[in-house]
């Protein structure tokens, strides 16, 4: 694999520089103690390509055997940026996977197709919003899942701040919860979907897992970087039956380029949709990153299936027509803090956002 | 509990960012459409303190309540620093843990007392070099782990980049080392731990700590921030015999204040012995940040053992006298491509590092 680094330095220096990134992910050692041939062939990293893209920046192309990675999540990452996390003059922008890592790793076993046919939204863009805040017992949180979906949303997500707290325990809200979604879809006809937030080790992933499925639910809501890669691995392969959507908490955005982690890599690992911060928000995403995540996460690439660009993070529902016309239908809207704003309008605030994306697909389709 | 961020403003703007960081780090949501009672008295952050520490620099301390954490390691990471690592602005500089967190997180269950008791290394500081680099087979591994033991080394650790690669599974590796090592005890009269790195998941890493076991391994190599703090937390509490030495890959230290992430959290957590970039050698760490990460470690808190401080990265034989003087006998000195690079001299400069280490407690009882 290719990873590709960007990397602050003089010009001067720069070949330096790149050689100590090469050694640094690979033997970690001085090249010239190194007397095995497969080693000094195979497994030390190799400058691929240096290039300057703006003063005092360039673009570093490291090749890194596949074999270190053991095809395995965790290892993966570490051998991507483990030891170069901590030098303040990189951030890792991008990566070209093998043949062999994209083999190993599946991508999405839902993706974009999957989560528009379980709320039956062919053709246009989803909608979303989340439960909060947290500290709410079960049954408040359960009733305001009610008013969101009798406003007809796709996806309501808890925070991702709700865990398995003692004031609002996990078994307990996701029974709840789902029961109230399951009522409004009897008011309303829609099949609107609870998606509640996972966290701990593996064995409290599983047995929220199969608590969650206990009640119905076939969507979780997951922070890759919470619970650890190898977790999130683990759960995607041995759930394939329920989506996943990824939430960016601990993304750590300013060294791991956006587009990569969250749009390119939980891809790779199976997120069938994923959260980020909408430009013009409440975090600094430019226009520009939120473009190339988008696309990240639905180009075409190997046999992998589309995953759905989320954009949330103070959105409004004044702002769907701008970001329809931003993101086009593949994508699924996000708007937390600003419908719950609406307190006791909330169903008719939610209905005026579905109502809002409707509207966008029908002029999508006069236009097309 | 209290988290301490570092956070970039102008000044006429600090209060509403530390407030805004408040609501992200809590509820998430306009505070205006919180009705509870509960919420509004217990749940929202509340900004406890604001210090201009710099030019436009501010410390910002923030009281997150403990009941949001659920008590689990991912959770307390997702409350300290989610959504807010997305933000460029911000550090997490500090934490002031509760009572109730202080109590549920344990600490080392052997720290710096039980590491020097494995090894007989009372009243001086320990030594400690590297199995590198990957790719050779176990049985050259486990052929350097020997010539590495033979010059009298207290630890042995594996590079963190021997995974569970094809080129040299973890379980033959492990034996095999675990083995050269034991030889070269007999020999020599020492008590030279192996110390292997541990990956994956939970299952995987359950199945390996099985293995170094039954290899008769009492010490093992982590990166939590790889595994997963959950995975790390599960380990630590089923596994109270074995000692964990915690590796800082994708510590992404410019977001995360490394004296709180390496020495405070990972101490929580339970690691015995933490492993941070010394001043000076291959990574930007300021003598300032090694000296507050060593004291983190080992300070007296609450009723944690201390961490043993582990500086590595690019270290010399030559500069054992000077990182002694700097970090005193409560450490344990890392060494790897440095001695790696004495080639068949291996086992010389090795004694060499163990002689300097041995002279150096000398000095200090001299002083005394």
């Amino acid at each position: 694999m290719t990873a590709i680094y960007r990397v602050r330095s003089e010009a001067g220096s720069i070949e330096a520089r790149a050689r100590a990134i090469a050694v640094e992910q690979s033997v970690e050692m001085p090249v010239a103690a190194i007397e095995d041939r497969f080693v000094l062939a195979e497994i030390i990293g190799r400058v691929e390509g240096i290039e300057e893209i703006a003063a005092g920046l360039f673009e570093v192309r490291i090749g890194i055997a596949t074999a270190t990675t053991g095809l395995e999540a965790g290892q993966l990452m570490n051998m991507l940026f483990g030891n170069t996390s901590i030098h303040d003059d990189v951030t890792l922008a991008d990566v070209v996977f093998s043949v062999e890592l994209l083999a190993a790793f599946g991508g999405p076993c839902h993706g974009l197709t999957g989560l528009r046919q379980r709320v039956g939204a062919e053709g246009r863009a989803m909608t979303c919003s989340a439960l909060k805040p947290q500290g709410l017992p079960p049954a408040a949180l359960a009733e305001l899942a009610g008013r969101l979906a009798r406003g007809g949303l796709d996806y309501i997500k808890d925070d991702h701040g709700l865990a398995d707290q003692a004031y609002s325990p996990f078994a307990e809200r996701v029974h709840a919860c789902a029961a109230a979604v399951r009522e409004a879809n009897r008011a309303t006809g829609h099949a609107t979907r609870y998606v509640p937030s996972l966290s701990g080790n593996l064995d409290r992933l599983r047995a929220q897992m199969a608590i969650a499925r206990e009640a119905g639910v076939d969507t979780v809501l997951i922070a890759p970087m919470i619970v650890g890669l190898p977790a999130f691995d683990a759960l995607v392969r041995e759930y394939p039956g329920m989506a996943f959507m990824a939430h960016p908490a601990m993304a750590g955005a300013a060294r791991l380029a956006p587009p990569l982690l969250l749009g390119k890599l939980f891809r790779l690992l199976g997120a069938d949709a994923t959260i980020f911060p909408n430009h013009g928000g409440r975090f600094g995403y430019t226009p520009e990153t939120c473009r190339r995540l988008a696309l990240a996460a639905v180009e075409p690439w190997a046999d992998k299936r589309a995953c759905v660009p989320v954009p949330a993070g103070g959105m409004t529902v004044a702002r769907v027509p701008e970001m329809l016309d931003f993101y086009g239908a593949d994508v699924m809207l996000l708007i937390g803090g600003g419908l719950l704003a609406a307190c006791e309008r909330l169903t008719a605030e939610t209905a005026a956002f579905v109502a809002r994306v409707a509207q966008g697909a029908a002029v999508m389709r006069a236009h097309a």
